[in-house]
This record gives C-alpha cells, sequence and structure tokens, in this order.
C-alpha cells in the first residue's frame, strides 16, 4: 500500500458516512484492510443497527460487533435480516455474516489464568476468528497450579502468537513469555478484589514482565489483543 | 520447536552456567530463539564481563548488552578481545561481534515524538539491529507539527512493524496506529514534567489508544519494543 | 469595571439573596457580566425551581441550568411558567427564556473523539449559546481516523477557539492543537474502562499536551469548556 | 488563515529544516501566527544554538528559549551574535531579538501566591512579552492574607486575561475566578511538600475550581500559560 | 485525670460490655469525658437498638448515633422508649436525649462552601450540640462569590473554633485560616466529579493550605470535626 | 515430599480434571496437602456444583467454599446430598463434610478491631477450621479502647499464630505485633470511608508496621489469613 | 476583635510591607495575634534577613523562622544584630529574641514513635515555645514497645493538646488518641520506605484514625502542629 | 509465656534504658525472646554504637544492625572491641557476637528472581541466620528461564518456610507458591524502572498472588521477612 498525493486529496474527499451521531469509516477496509469494528458499550440499538447497515451497504461481508447484549444481538440480526450469527453471551462480542476462511502464518493460542478471565478471552478469540485466523484456546492454566499449563506446552511452542488473559497478579503472561519464541499479547483482566484495584495490578505485573517478547494491552481489552495478534499473524 | 517429555528431562539437566551471583541462561538460544541479553543496569563491570565471557564460550557470536556507561563498554570491549563493537553513547545500548544479517518480512520502522525521546528510539533501533532486522528511523515527528509526520506516509504505510516512541501525552502512537495496517509497539518514555509523572501520562494514553492494532510495554523500555518487533517481523 | 472602597462595602451590604439552604449570588451578572449558573447535580427539583425563581425575579432573562432530568426540567417549566425552553436530554443541559443574540469574536467550535463523548460536547455547546455565542460542532472526528478531522479543517482554522472533547487518550486536543492558532480548551471525558481509571487517561494526557495554546478543565466539564471558551470570545 | 487542497500538497513538501536530532518547524510562523519556541530542557547548547541558527535564517526576529542555564545563554547569544537579549536566571527564560510592540486586547496580570512561585510565574511573563502583550506582575497575593491580593483589585478587574500561579493547595485561581470576568489561565507549580506531591494538590484544587472561567496547564508550565494567555489576547 | 498502677488493673478488669458482636466502651465517660458514640453505618437496627440500651443501662443521658437512616431511627426510639429525640435526615446524626446545656469558651462556627456540604456540616453542627456547644451554621459561603463569605466576618472572628465543610477545590479553608486567629478544623467532602476523586482534591488543599492553624479530618467526617471542635472548645 | 523426574511425567500427565470452564486440581491435596479451595465469587451454582462433585469423587472428605450465598450453599448442599455442614451467612463460607480434628501446634487466634471487621475474621476462622486448626475468635478489640485488648493479654501471648484484621488505619495489626513473640498475619479490611480508599489505607499500615514478625494478605482477603496461618501452625 | 466597615477599609490601605519578592504581612500580629512566620526553604539568606529586619522594624520582639540551615542562622544573627537565639540544627527551627513567657491553659506534649521523627518533633516544639506555650518532649515512645507509651500514661493524661509524631504506619495517634481526653494533632512523617511512599502511609493512617479527637497536618509539618497545638492552647 | 497482674506493674516500671535520642527496649528479649535489632537507616554512628553498648550490658550475645555503610560498620567493631562479625557490604546487614547455633524446625530457603534483588535477599537471610535458623540461598532463579527453578525443586518441596524475593512483576511469588506446601513470606524489591514504582508493581502483585499460602512484607524488606520467617520456624 501507497500514499501518494493523490491519496491525500481522495482521503479529503470521501472518506466516511456521515450519520449525525457517528462518522463510519467505510473506507477503513481499504485504508488499512480490516472493515471497522462497532464498539457496542454505550450505543443504543438503533445506532448499532444504522451503523451495521451503513457497514453491509459499503460492501462488509462480515461485522464484528463487540459487548452487545442478547437483546440489542436479536435486534440488529432481526433489522439486517442475516443468516449466519456467532454470539457469545459472556463476552458479548458478535460476528455478523460467515466468518472469513483462515489465514495467516499459524494459529492463535489464547490462555487464561482462570474462569473468571473466560469473557475477556472470548472477546480475543472471536475478534481473531473474525479476522480470518486460526484459534486455540487453553483455559483455567494460571499458575497456582503450574503442571496445568505445562500439560500444554507442544501447543504453547508451535503457536504463531499467544495472548495471555489473566487477573490477579498476572503472572502468566511472565511464565509462559519464558519458555515461548513468539510474540505474546498479555491482557489484564480486572478480575480479583482488594489490593487488584480493578486490573491495576495485573497490568502493571504484564508492563514489568521479566521475560522479553512481552507486550500489553488495554485491562480487560480482549478485542485490542485479537485484533493485535491477527495483524502479528499477517505480517 | 516441540517439547517432548525427554525435553522437560533434559531442561531440568543442564540449561545454565551458575556464576554465583547470576545463573547464565545458555540454553535460551536454543530454547526461544535468541540468545541471553544483559541487561546493564545495576551491575558491575566485572560481572558484565563474566557474563559475557560465559556466553562467548557458549558460542554466542553477536552479544547485546544494554544500559551500560562508556567505562563498562571499554572494560568488556578490552576484557573479550573482541573487535566488531557498536555503541550508542546516548542509551547505553551495545553490541558485540558482527551484526547478523537482516532477515524477517520487512522493515521496523522507529518513530519518535521529540528530540529528547532518542535515546529510548536507539536501545530499541539496536535491538532490532541486533536481532537481525532492517530498521529505519524517524526521529522529532511528532503530532505538534503533524506535517512532519506526513512527509513519511510512505514509510510508514509499507512498514512490517512500527515501533512509536513518545513521552508527553504519546498522541503519536494513536495517530499512527489510526494511519498503517501493522502492528504498532508503544513505547512510553518519561520525557516531560509535571503532571507527566515520569511517564505515566504517556503510558496511560497509549494503553487507552482509540486506534487498534496497538500495544505497549514499559515506560522507556526500548528493548522491549525492540524484541517484541523483531518476533512480530520473524513470524 | 472598576473596584472603590464604597464598592467593597455595597459588596459587603446586599450581594444575595438567601434560600436557607443557599445564598443565590444574585449579584453576580453586575461583577461578572454573567448571571449564575444552577449547577443541578446534587439538589432537588423544589430547591432547583426556588433559586431560579430568584433569578427571575432579580431580572435575569437567560437561566442554565446543568445536569438535570426530564422530570426536573418540566417540574421548573411548569414552576415557573416560562414559554422558551432549551433542553438536551443526553447532557441534561437546559436553557430557560430566550437565547441572547450571538455576539463576541466569532465562532466557537465543539469536537469529539467519538459518539459517546456527545453528552459532554453539548454541556459546553448549550453552555456557549446560552452566553450569546455562535457554536458548530464537529462530533465522531477523533484520531483513530484523522482522515474525519482534516475534512474539517477550514472549520478549525477560522473559529475563534475551540473546545476539544475526548475521552480514552485524548489524543485529539494535541492534534488540533498543533494545527491551529486559535485558544483550544481541553475537556478530558470519563469514556473507557480499564487504565483509563474514569477519565485519569485523557486528563494527564490534555496536561502534557506537546502543543502550545492548550488549557484543561475538569473531567467531563462541558460547562467549564464552554464557559471559559465564551469569555474568551468575548474579551 | 484557509486551507486548500493545495495548501495540504504544500504542507506535506517543504514544511521543515531536518537537523538530525530536530526537525525545525520553520513553518509554524506562517501556519500558527507564532514562531516555534526553543523548549531548552534536555538539549545540549550545541543543539540549541543550531536550531535557533535556523530560526534566524528562517527570518524570525524574535525567538524565544525557555530553561537554559546561564552558561548556555552566553553561548548562543555568542554563537548568533546578538544584541538584545531578555535573560531570567530564576526561570532560565530567554528572549533573543527585540520584544516585539504591545498588541492585543489589553493587559495580562501575572499573579502569584508565594515568593517561590515566582519563577514559573517569570516563565509565563516573559513569554507573553516575547509575543507581543502588555504584562502587570502581582506576586506573593496568595490566600493566607488575602488582603494583599484586594489591594490590586483595579488590577484584577481590568485585565484583559489573568495568569493566577501557585503551588500548596492552589486557592489563588479560584479566589481570583470568584472575583473577575476575564479568563483566568491557572499554573499549579511544584512549590510545597509532603501531601502536595510535588504540585499534585494544586494542580487537583485548580482543576475542580469552584469558580467558572478557569481552565489549568500542566504543574510549573508557565510558558504554556502565557502562550495560551497571548492567543487569548489576540483573539 | 490520672492514672494509677491501680487504675492499670482497674482498666483491666472492668471497662466493657460484651455484647458479642461489640464490646461497649461504657468506661469511656470516665476514662475521656465523652460516652461512646454509635457509629451506625455498616450495624443493623437491632445492633444499634442493644448498644444504644446498655449505654442507656450504664447511665448514659444523652446518646449520639450517626449515619442512621429514618426507619433504623424510629425502630431505636420506639424501643427505648425515649422523648426527646433530635433527628437530621439528611446526614443521618441523632441525639436521644436532651441535648446537654451549653458548655466550653465560646462559640463553634461551622461554614460550608456550597449547597452539597451541608449534610457533612450538620452531622459536625449535632456532633457539636451533643456534646454542649453552641453552634452557629454558615452555609453556602465558598469563595467562587467571596462577598458571601465577608458579609460574616464577625462571626468568624469570634468563634472559638471553625469547622470549615468543602468539596471540590476546598479553598474555603484557607482563606478562613488566612482572616481569622482561632483554629480551623478542615473538613474536604466528597462533593464535586472528575478529578475530584471522590474528595481527594479537597483533602489534599486543606493538607496543604499556606494558612497556619487549620487541622484536617476523614474526607466527608463531620463527626470528627465537631468532636475535636467541642475537646478544643472545652479545653 | 520430594520431586523425583518421574514425578515431573507425572505430574504433566494426569494432574487435574478438565470440567471445560476449569481444571480442577484433584492433585492438589498429594501436592500441597490441602485439598483445592473453590473460591465463589463469579462462578454460577451449577458450576460449584460440578466443582464440588469433582473433588467428592476424587477422595475429599472436607470441601471449603467461599464467598458463596445462603441460596447457592442450599443447591449445593441439596446437589451432593450431604450431611454435616458449616455455612456462615455473613462471609459466605462454607464447608462440607466432617470438620477436621484439630492438629497443629498450637491455637490460631483470630482478632479485630471493629464491629465490621467480622466477615472477614469469620472467613479466616472457618479456613483455619477447615484445615484442622483450633481457633479463638477476639472481636472488637480495636486501638480506640485499648484496654479491651489487654484484657485478651494471655491469649495472645499463648497463640501459636495470630491473625489480626482491621479496616480504617489498622493499627491493631502494629499493637499486637509489638506485644507477642509469634508470627502475625495482619488482614487489612475495606471498612471505612473517604481517605480510607476502600481498604488502601489500612493495607499501607500494615506493609509499613513498626512490629517486626507482621506479614500482610490482601484487602479483606480471610481466606489467604486463615490458610497462611494453617501452614505455620503445622510447620 | 471585631471587624467593622472601617476595619476593610484599612485593611486595604496599609497591611503590608512589599520587598519586590515578597509581600510582608506586618499586619498579622494585629489581625491573627500572632507574627508572620518565615519559612525558610527555598529562600535566600538575604531575602530571609530583608523578611526579618521588616519585622523587627516593624515591632516584632521574637522571629520564628523554619528551615534554614546553620549557616544562613549565623547569617541572619550577624545581620539583625540579635543577641537571644534559639537554634535547632536538626530541624533548621530558629528562634531570634527571648522566647515569650509561657501562657495558656497547660502544657502541650509532643511525643514521637520512633528516633527519626525527632527533626519534626522538635520543629513543632520550638514553634510552640516561640509562641509562648508550655511544652513537653516524650521521644520514641512507639507502639512496636507500647510499654514505653504506658510509662508516661501521667503525662499523657493531663496535657492540654498532644502533637503525635510518627512516620511508618502512624498508629501512634490513634492510640494516644484512644487513651486521652485532650485533643490530638497527628503529624505524619516521611520516616520509612517501600510502601511508605514518602509518608503516604502514616498520613492515610493518622486519617481514618479509629480514635476520635485526632486531626492531621501535611507531612512532616512540624510548624503547622505547633501552631495549631497553640492556638488550640490559648483558645 | 503469660502476663499477670503483676507482669504489668513490672511491665510499667523498668522496661528500657532511655538514651535520650532512644528507648532501648532491653526488654524485648525476654517478652519476645529476640533482642532489639537495630535499624541503622538514619542514625549516626555513634549513635549506633551507644545503643549496641546498651544491649551488650543487658546481657544480649549476639546483635544484629541492619542497613549501615563498612564506616560505621568499622566504628561500631572498634568501639564495642567485638571479635567474631558477619557483614555483609551490599545489603549492609551486620551481626556483632557468634551466630547462635541453628535451632527450628528445617530450612529457610531464600529465593531471588534476578541478580539485582541479592541484596534484600542476603538481608532477609542473614536476620534468619542471626536468629538461629539454617538458610539456604537460592538466587537467579526468576520466571523469565523457569527451568532455573525447577532445578531446585527438592530445595523448595522440603523447606519449612520460603523468601521469595522479587522485584519487577514478582511472579517469583507466586510460581513457588503452587509449588510447595509450606508458608511462603514474598519480599517485592524496588528493582526495575518505569511503571515498576519503585516496586509498586511487585507488591501489588504478591498481594494479589493466585497461589494460598503467600503473604508479604514492605517493599525491599528482607529483614522483615527473615524474622518472620524466623519465627514461623521456631513456632
Amino acid at each position: 500500500m501507497n500514499y501518494s498525493d493523490e491519496d491525500i486529496l481522495k482521503l479529503r474527499k470521501e472518506p466516511y458516512v456521515d450519520l449525525g451521531f457517528a462518522k463510519v469509516d467505510t473506507h477503513r477496509r481499504l485504508r488499512q484492510g480490516v472493515s471497522e469494528v462497532i464498539y457496542g458499550a454505550g450505543k443504543t440499538k438503533e445506532q448499532i443497527l444504522e451503523i451495521a447497515n451503513t457497514l453491509v451497504k459499503s460492501g462488509d461481508e462480515t461485522i464484528l460487533i463487540t459487548r452487545i447484549n442478547e437483546d440489542t444481538k436479536d435486534y440488529v440480526v432481526h433489522g439486517l435480516n442475516i443468516e449466519h450469527v456467532l454470539y457469545d453471551i459472556q463476552s458479548g462480542a458478535c460476528v455478523l455474516g460467515e466468518l472469513p476462511k483462515t489465514s495467516g502464518h499459524g494459529t492463535i493460542v489464547v490462555a487464561t489464568g482462570g474462569t473468571s478471565d473466560i469473557p475477556v478471552a472470548e472477546e480475543a478469540a472471536i475478534t481473531a476468528m473474525a479476522l480470518g485466523n486460526d484459534v486455540k484456546r487453553l483455559y483455567d492454566v494460571g499458575v497456582a497450579g503450574i503442571h496445568r499449563l505445562f500439560h500444554y506446552l507442544d501447543d504453547l511452542m508451535t503457536a504463531s502468537v499467544i495472548i495471555a488473559v489473566a487477573g490477579m497478579e498476572g503472572a502468566l503472561a511472565s511464565v509462559i513469555g519464558g519458555l515461548v519464541s513468539c510474540p505474546v499479547i498479555a491482557v489484564p483482566t480486572s478480575v480479583g478484589y482488594g489490593a487488584n484495584f480493578q486490573g491495576l495490578s495485573a497490568l502493571l505485573s504484564m508492563l514489568n514482565s521479566c521475560a522479553s517478547g512481552v507486550s500489553v494491552v488495554n485491562i480487560d481489552n480482549g478485542f485490542g489483543a485479537g485484533y493485535q495478534a491477527s495483524l502479528i499473524n499477517h505480517v
């Protein structure tokens, strides 16, 4: 991809559809290779349907919406009259349209420290699937019983990217980072209480990982991790 | 790469050289594909020389040492009697031995918001070079004069990974993240004063980036960004 | 305006109406050129009506009340028997009486990073309108798709003051601040999650802006930004 | 001022001079009406001289450099062979070349709470003077002896903009903000100790001011306040 | 009052009544001159009645209970079959039994910055009344309209202790502290939003007051301020 | 206990039962001497029953579940058809099966500063009982009336471990730590308000205890304290 | 004392001496009964001498200067040619002129937790002495060996005010507050390390004291405590 | 040990030696079984010698002093004319007199994550040795190369207490806690930079450990961990 001076002018001329409350970036698939994702939190179901409709009209075949409840999902699915729907009730992640064929260098492994981290992990996994990646889930493999993690050494060693999702002290990212030779995207979760401070402990832990090859996204940001992992898997 | 049960036993038997004050992980190049890097801060020059010597004896041809001053560099270079040395006095990053030939998918771009961010950027750039990557530097292209950044749109659009290094409000990472389709590794720096709180403002900014495809490493952690970028460039 | 010793004595003698629960500053329009604004949050509808009544009796023709719900708005409108009412349900901002004619040096532009920042922006816009300013809204022009912002370069370059409203990493303020030559009032919003810490990330970001000419008000303080912008527009 | 499509192309073509370590924005005076200011902290005297030289060559007649020590000042003055120099040793602010004639709507008042706040205030005052404003200083008028402030009510009431500089609890900004009808730019300083947390107490205080018409810049950011005040005074 | 060795033994032998869930300090009136106060938050109405009953039986004639709702108040009043009751619904402060005659050096003034600070101020005022003090209330006299405060200079100058209750930037404590020659007890309140951080801004402000003679209690701790003021008024 | 190479292989082969949403560590009783405890918060009653069932089938005779409400307790008790149940409604701690006979060096004392700290203390006490310890409770003995604590000097001096549970300023841990010669486990609670910051004040207090022999667990972590105390009592 | 309207005019007319860098409040002794105290930190010795001179000329017989080193003390003593000097090298507190005769209700007790808290305690004690109070020092009586404190129960029980100075966990203030019936002024110190965070732990501890009758001043603010204690002792 | 009423009286009569600047707790060995430890930081060498002398005279045969430099050590050793001295220059820990014979249940293992954590670990190890414990050191076994830790599984599994010392993300404590069945005392260190915030990341990590049986002491508090471990080893 390459920007000429003409591109800039074009960029300035027609890059989005103005809905009043939102300027939908229909140009993004061309510019960044991925169409705009609808972040559902804080939007009404009417707004979400209208944005999704705009994306469908601009030619998107697979639409990812994150953090919507079941009622909103039903409203949008009905409104678009769409056949293929993938919806995870824990995370609120939703894919409208068929999943793309898997592409990329290899498999993205999504691992969690505990059971309560699963909703964040599912947001990451579904995002990666919606962007055309092969995904393997390893849930509840935290360091309190490290033998559970070692059971999956083969999966870890052969992944192209690993997403490590953990709350509390977030040690999972460092332990995995010390074992593997692929990039690790760490997702701190707000799982915990007290001096966890809504995910701060896991966040600081992961930022200070003694293992090389670990980078971090925002607390509970499963979507960001899945998106970044997909970019890496398609470099 | 694949771990059999025998691997674990082997792992337990001879993976490191014990120097008393340090257990040098000479096995790391086999396990993770990259030899151990010497983090110089807080180590004496004698300790650094001894660790470097251990790595040389175990067969490493290129040794990366970060955060050492010129005196320590001279002491180690003299002690090892090494010919090829790359040393950046601003960051204290040092490569002993010849740089490996560049490999990987493409170019790693290292961009900074301002002049004061350059030492952190150099640590990232030299790390990436020591790990066999083609590196391009774009310094002082922060958003206070955004036309300077747009001048390099072609470099940004064709990179395989971008490392965005910025202090103060750290907006550079978001602006770049919104323009490109490759992974962006954001490095907050401690450049600034007052409500910057030693890099906290840039760190929080980057973690909350509205652009997808951005992940973050620790404040001033140029090494971590260069290492992660290299892993991505070699996926 | 000028304070003589007699002014001080007068100041001490009759500057407010004491309602028991509040001392209404009916003197403010004389002293500061703007009548007292009723901050609705945490007051009962009876209290708000009583204060509004006091202002009406003291001669105010336009009364601004912020952060009230629809029920309170109806109660006050009914109680005052007022004809002209402007009410925005998202922000809870309400203007009783006719809007003053626009005055001041030029146009105040109110820009937001995303859709969720609109309620804060509306509080700013309505405040500025109630104080007699010409206001132009540019919503959802955040840096994740920076071409949307550039589409409005003409509006930005010709504004007399710009209010930049953004949550998450708040980069919008820096990018606008780097482009224009008028004062920019930045309003961090609490939009976001995780390491956003209820608006702290945007607040620190904006305080550390690398662009000159940016000053900041409290998180979600649309009213404060609109008020300050109006003062500037009328200097 | 107005951006045409041709402007953007021009913007992309020659907007700065590349010095390697810095990209000097020689285009800024055209774009923003004010030439680039050299932030001296963290730059060598050689770098500062080279940047200043570039600005002189591009036609700037008055150059503002902030936060440099006397030695650097002498080095730069000697290197440029400049006649008119204004230098304040407390703040390190320096103006090379003649001060421009005062312009703008009126007077900018710079007030401080205590004696220790004066260096920050001087940075603000000198910045405003370098940008062509009439400046009046009111130092050591903090609320611990509020009669000292009232002594200057006339100066406060007739200012076009007021810069309120205070450390500790920063109450000065609120008290002034409650008295006047012009915009107040509040500058928290790091003056204080203990629970002051390097200026945090004054910063939070000023952001939460109960007075309308107060906006805030970074801790100790006298330059930012002076710059913003000048923009306001020239709206 | 004086502790002999025998006192210690006595202290060890019968200083409280054990209710299982609480050890009621019936000895406190003897030891500290004030009977135990019942902090109602987090206790059931049955527990509160049982503790109050124990205090009544041990001879207390006036019982102060803080932070209870109306239902609990009715339950306890009914259960104790008590005639004289003072209850403030805003703060939840309740006095059972007749108020003691006022004693002490002079008047305790309770001042608030705004209307929303009144519940905290009432807790302070009622506490001081329950401990036998003459109390004068000055509400809504914050620095945004400082003339309202000056109206009451005589009350302030003749107080024996002043309790200054304020949220937001808490400047009221400093301004009063700079005017008077009696001790000022500052009570930060959680009134405000955004960078107020639930009262942190007012707390830090008051701790860093540039005025001498100001000490501080916990956020929203009206009881603590009233209690301390009473001790001072009875020194 | 001793790990041979064969142990590691065994560790890797069958250490847990995979329930999909959880990997139950049925091996833990062998490895750590204590069977897995079910942390109830954030799990459905169906999940808890399934995990408990797995533990029963693997041979556990006493099962500890923390933080479940009464409804969940009834559901699990019914589902397992278990006879002996200990349930504390305040803390939500539940023991299924008979309590083990007390073992260990001596008595574990659980002390609280106030009445509101009791739920956390009960979680600690029940955990210690479920792990076979003799437990003595000393509730509401905080330093505001220190004679209540001295009444129990004999119990404190003869304990083998003491768990000190306190909110607000958490001074109880330091006072006890200065009196006794056994290990003290301090549990900060979130009891308090304002500058307590949800337990932060007690946490920092306890970490900075001037008394030796005090270590600390997470805010409100009664379970962690009871578990650690039991390990110590069985060293 | 009483403010008439004429007082305000007088207040406005001649309340201070303007030294350029400072406005010395020579009127303070009249207004507040105590002459202005010179806070030495951050002032040059020349400035301090000039301010002291102004106070001497305005008739002050006892001058308190805090936080000056020995060199400055000598310079000022020499410059004023003063005979009576009290100087404490640990705290830097200095009294020029004879100490006033002790007045007030009784004795002010200054107690410290440890040896390292003594400098802060001396600042408090010397301030109180300079303001005419009888002072008794109880140093190193912290709760790690609580019997040392009980040795002085008589001194504590008979004080009119107690200043409790402590770092680390600051429990001393609560323990004393629970024992006595006079006001306690708590001074957190920055003594400690790690999670002490420069005095934050002691500060939060003291603000959350479970004992009534405790108020708090800034970290290390011995002066503020001594001043407030003197006001209380003279109510 | 048991406190009778007579004990309390005795406690009040002669429990310490008053040196003016310190009250040496010579009674502590009787009361707590361990003599007072001299915390050297912030004390002069003369003060330390005088305290040590007092302890020698009261019969202590082994004296532990922490955090003194070599010069102070020499001064004290010379002043006391003591023969047996153990001094570690990294941590500043010093034992005067012969080490006691080892006692207690078993071995205390001291493990560190990296080389830079060794000074804190040595403070812990020497403290434990001075209190009569058998100590085994495992240094540089952090999770970045977890095979180094597994090499010592036998040492870990047979310890009676483990002290886990780590900076950065502090994951070592959780990994060890998940493997062993003895109590783990976690010591966060200030080793790291950036978002480590002087040890905060490791501290929060350890407090939120997902492994049971882990309690925590202050950042860098090797002494506290060694002391607590000794108490546990002697329960």
